[in-house]
Parts: C-alpha cells; sequence; structure tokens
C-alpha cells in the first residue's frame, strides 16, 4: 500500500461496505461518487458548489489534460487540484478510454496507442510509462493503470487480447516512480464474461494495487449483463483495499453495485444530462423541457435541499432552457449533484445502521403520473 | 408621483448626487448601475450573485419577455422578480429599443410598431398601450414609455420626427392604468443635438412623469459626443427626480455621467463582454484569452474581493476560455458585476464625503505594461 494512502471498512451489511479512503488531500467517505472534472472543471459548476453536494473526490480526465493544457502547465501550477480551485483529492483516469473514444487514427500494440489528437489532429503517443508519467505530473492522489478497453459489443477473443495486454501493462506500471502519496489502482477487464473477469482479477491481485477497479462496464453492453458481472465479481475483489466501479452509472446502477460492495463510483451523467435539460428526482427523471411544466410552481423535488429547489420553480428552469439561457446548466447539475450526494451519503448511513437493503427498496418512490 | 415610489437626494457633490430610490419592493442606492436580465436572467449568474455584486435593481427587456415566456405567464407567476427569484425591484424598458434593433420588417407609424420576432417571425405590434400594458403584467418597480430611437447616425430632422412622437405616446402613456406603485419615467430624446435635447426635455417636464431618462445614446455616436450631450442636458433635467441613463456604459462613461448628475444605469457590458472573455479592472480590460496570461497565478485583479478573484488565477481562467467551459462565462461575469458595483459603492461614498473629482481620478491606475 502507497505511503499516506488507505482504506479502512468500518461497517457491512450483507455485501455492502461503508467506510473511508485517507488521502494526501484529506479523507473519502465510502461509498462514494466522484463527478468527473473532465477538463478541469466539473462542467456548469465551481469546485466549491461541488464539495457542498457532497461530492469528497474528482475524477480528471488525463487524455483532455494532456492536450489541453498539458499535464506540464498543470504541474507547474501545483497539480491538478491547485490549477482547478478544488480543495480535496482528485481520482485520474489513464487516458486509455478516451483514446479509444475520441482519437482518430489509433493504432495500439504493447508498446501503447498512437493517435491523433481529436482537437487539432497532432499526432500522440500514450503509452504505460507516459501514462504514470502524466498523472505524475498531474499529481492526483490516485492515478489509474493505462488499460485497453474493449467496446461492449467485442467477442470473447478481443477481450481477451485486451485483458492480457491489460495485464502485462499493468505489471510495467506498478513500480514505476510515483509523486509521493499517489496511489495506484489496476483495472480489471473481462467484458461481461464472468470467467475471464475473475482469471484477469487473480492476474492482477498479486501486483499489489492500492485499489481495484472494473473498467470496461457501461460500454455498450445491456444494463442486466453488466449488474450480473458486477454481482458475481465485485464480491470476489480484494476486501481490504477499494473497489472501484468506472464510468458508472444511474442512481439504480449504483444502488446495485453498492449492494455486491463497490466502494467508488464515477459518471458524467449527473452532470451531462443536467445539461441535457434532465433532472433526476426520486420518481425518476424530469425532462424540464415538456410543455407540462410550463407553469409548474413546484421545485424540480418538492423537500429537496439544493440550491436550485430551495429557490427556483420548474416553471423558471423550463424558461431558461427554452430560451437557452445557461444558468438553467448550473442549476439542474446542481441539483443532479445533490440528488448524488444524497444518495451516497443516505447509502453510507443505510449501511452503517444495517438496512441498507430497505435504503434501496424506498430510493425510488412509485412514479407519480403527475410529472 | 406615483404613490410607494419616492426619490430623495441625500447629498450633492458639484453637479454629482447620492441618494435613494424608494420602490415597493426595495431601495435603491443611488447612483445605482442595473445589470440586465434580458429574457428574465442575467446571462451567466444566478440572482443571489447579483445581488451579492452589489446590484440593488434589475433590469429586464420586454421585448424579448414578450416572446418568450410571454407577459401572461410571468403575470401568473407573480410578476417578473417572483418568476425569476430576485427579491428586490426591477425596472422594465419598454421593448422599442429592441423592436427597432431585433425586429424584422418593422414598420412604425404613429399608432405604433408592428414588426415580426425574430425568434419566429410572428407578427407582433408593440403601441405605447401594450408598451404600458406588457410592463403592468410584468409588474416591474418602473415602466419606461415606449419612445422612437433613432440610430446614433440619424439626421436631425429624422430626430426632430422620432423626438416629436416620443412626445405624442409620452402623453398618451402618462394616464394609462399601473398596477399599484409602479412607476412610469419618460424618455428624452434629440439625438446629439443639445438643442432638441432641451427642447424635448421641455415637451416631457409638464407630464409628470416619477422620471426622466437620456435614450438614444451609446447607439452609435461618437463617445465624445455622448459625454458631451450628457454633460449639457443631465444637469437641467429635473432635480427631484431621477435621471436615468439608458444603455450606456463603461466605468468611464458612468464617471462622467455621475459627475454631471446621472443617477442611473444600465449596460450589458459588464456582462456580456465577460462571455467573450473580457474583464474590467483597474487599471483597464484584460481579454483573458491572451498567451501571456498562461501561467499567470493572479487573481484577474489582485486585492479584488469578487468570488473570481478570491479563488481562481488568471492561467486557469484563460484554460476554461480556450477549451471552452461555461464557468469562465459566470466567473468573468461575477468579477465584472462586482467591478461595476464597486465603482458604483465608491462613487455615492464619495459624494457623500464630497471628493467624487478625486474617486473618478484615482478609479483608473496608470496602464501596467505588464498588463
Amino acid at each position: 500500500m502507497t505511503a499516506g494512502f488507505s482504506f479502512r471498512v468500518s461497517a457491512v451489511d450483507g455485501q455492502a461496505r461503508t467506510g473511508q479512503i485517507e488521502t494526501p488531500r484529506g479523507s473519502v467517505p465510502t461509498p462514494a461518487f466522484m463527478p468527473v472534472g473532465t477538463r478541469a472543471a466539473v462542467k456548469a459548476v465551481d469546485p466549491q458548489e461541488v464539495r457542498q453536494s457532497g461530492a469528497a473526490m474528482l475524477l480528471g480526465n488525463t487524455y483532455h489534460l494532456m492536450l489541453r493544457p498539458g499535464e506540464a502547465l498543470i504541474e507547474r501550477a501545483g497539480g491538478l487540484a491547485a490549477f482547478m480551485g478544488w480543495h480535496g483529492p482528485t481520482l485520474t483516469d489513464s487516458g486509455g478510454y478516451q483514446v479509444f473514444s475520441l482519437g482518430e487514427r489509433v493504432a495500439i500494440s504493447d508498446d501503447g496507442a498512437a493517435f491523433s489528437s481529436h482537437i487539432d489532429g497532432t499526432r500522440e503517443v500514450l503509452t504505460p510509462e507516459r501514462a504514470i508519467a502524466i498523472q505524475g505530473a498531474l499529481g492526483s492522489d490516485i492515478a489509474m493503470v493505462l488499460d485497453e478497453c474493449p467496446p461492449g459489443t467485442a467477442d470473447r477473443d478481443t477481450v481477451v487480447r485486451a485483458m492480457s495486454r491489460t495485464t502485462l501493462w499493468a505489471a510495467r506500471q506498478v513500480g514505476l516512480p510515483r509523486p509521493r502519496g499517489q496511489a495506484l489502482f489496476g483495472i480489471v477487464q473481462g467484458g461481461v464474461h464472468t470467467d475471464l473477469r475473475l482469471d484477469h482479477l487473480g492476474a492482477l491481485r498479486p501486483l499489489g494495487f492500492d485499489g481495484l477497479a472494473l473498467g470496461g462496464l457501461s460500454v455498450g453492453e445491456p444494463v442486466s449483463e453488466m449488474h450480473r458481472v458486477v454481482a458475481e465479481v465485485a464480491p470476489e475483489m480484494p476486501a481490504d483495499t477499494p473497489r472501484y466501479l468506472m464510468g458508472v452509472g444511474t442512481p439504480s446502477d449504483l444502488l446495485c453495485a453498492i449492494e455486491n460492495g463497490i466502494d467508488m463510483f464515477d459518471c458524467v451523467l449527473p452532470t451531462r444530462n443536467a445539461r441535457n435539460g434532465q433532472a433526476f428526482v426520486h420518481k425518476g427523471r424530469i425532462n424540464i423541457k415538456q410543455a407540462k411544466y410550463a407553469e409548474d410552481k413546484r421545485p424540480l423535488e418538492p423537500g429537496c435541499s439544493c440550491p436550485c429547489c430551495t429557490r427556483f420553480e420548474r416553471q423558471y428552469l423550463r424558461h431558461l432552457f427554452t430560451v437557452g439561457e445557461m444558468l438553467v446548466s448550473r442549476l439542474l447539475t446542481l441539483h443532479n449533484l445533490y440528488h448524488y450526494g444524497s444518495l451516497m451519503a443516505g447509502a453510507r448511513r443505510a449501511i452503517a445502521d444495517g438496512c441498507f437493503t430497505d435504503f434501496k427498496k424506498h430510493w425510488f418512490d412509485p412514479l407519480d403520473p403527475s410529472e
């Protein structure tokens, strides 16, 4: 375990667990949801607002940051957290996922991935070694290994090859120098094949990572498959280090994953959907542009204590969305981040109290047809 | 004077004056700068932030609001302030200026202005009577008469005709029913011709408005001409009611106008320029996209107590602007609104202390070549 980094489980309830990650930049109570600060900003909100929503740790995207403003500038600024005015821990991904999804003319080999920047076509190379070096410059509290993440529709052979390469890369990365206190997590691949997932878990376990993630989920496979894999694999992951489900998901996904022992999440859903006019509420989701909200004087979620619901009515939010005022992106993002923050805080409390199953069952009110 | 509305001058310093406007929704210390909430939102910021910048009154645009969401919806919502969550007074313009600048196929007669909506081409008519009725529905604390505002390049004859029509319309509007406590201001036209301005002032004065505005300035004429007209006309405006310079301006414009006895201003400059990356500082202006700020670790304005300067560095703001993160629009808007708020608060204090000339002279530091 990296010095300065630790994880302690304080209570379990079935497979679900609650605890605390300690990093050099602060504590993160788990289960934890990390809002995504792609380009050193959680879109539409400021770091103080993100903190107030209950988030303790942010995710930054290595791919975006290496291109703009470049990791060297961020290193000279004192690291990602200092650069963006976030007073807390950060986790950086390895850049691999975005190279495969956003990069152009991607050529992958055991050496690494060559690609052209989606911004200006500049040819770049991301090797396992460079992914660690960039994350070192970004100065995150948790770095992720570079992995190969095949699409959800990939056949079993492709998944096996990606797994092998991910293991090879993981072994090359685990011993590389990192800044003091920066933890390193490995990533378990294997698609929707539980036997492959467990094989890969077995291959990574001896490498002594500070935590392990499930990667390559929520990448196009059916939701039920994702839930099945999490249920079958998460409980087999080491119990004494954090378990991180990458890029997931909806409130319902989070509840299922927590139930199976996942400790950490990141996802763009609460922020991206907000900008598209969608708010998460206990009854499901609200699409604020709908005409039925034109004179609706209720807050998005009656009883919600977020800075949107305590100050603004649906009719006003709909007007802002209709005319294209950017204020609505911020207000819906705030609501969604508070909704996720409240979900995670409630889950932690429920696990500590031994009533997570009940909490999960009652999170979603029955759908109200008036919505 | 409309019941519930009053104005009291508490100190004068040369022509400059400081005082207080009382409205049913609260007090407005003068000189006052009103941020522009075009479509029931001050772009990129929320009402609480606007208030904290020192603004006591907002301006809403009748033209935009009559088209979307429509004045009837806002009336049912309890008026513009309630609709947008602004706990304070509002002023609405008459819609005329935007009809002439944004409307399509504008046909103007003594009856009013027919035009096609710039949004969907719908044919609309704005008469003096309708302008008052809409503003009544919007429920602003100060309504403005519909006027005809010729471009800054108009010849003298055009200006004279616009003046006459504005007088005719003003006389028709002054006696129309308005909501309890809503004040009505007249608008002095006359272009850059001081004799015409004074003639028009003489024509409007007997109508007994609650305040008078100078309209048709900052519409394309040279800045020096605008300053001259304000200097020659403002001191001749009634002293016992507010004097409002519409659509102006830069900090330097505001200082010159205050020096000549203007009490109220509105302008999109601090908010619009912010969204284009421009920040107002004591040394002039900063264009945050410039490469020289790429690693500048200073706040926009060292010593500024705004929520942007106390938390973020120029290098981060430049990064946000470069990659197109909307957070930068909010942060620069906040800075600019605080800058204007601080300018007005300083002017009020200086007038009360009898040292406005000094205050005006020292607002702008000598340009620092390092900027």
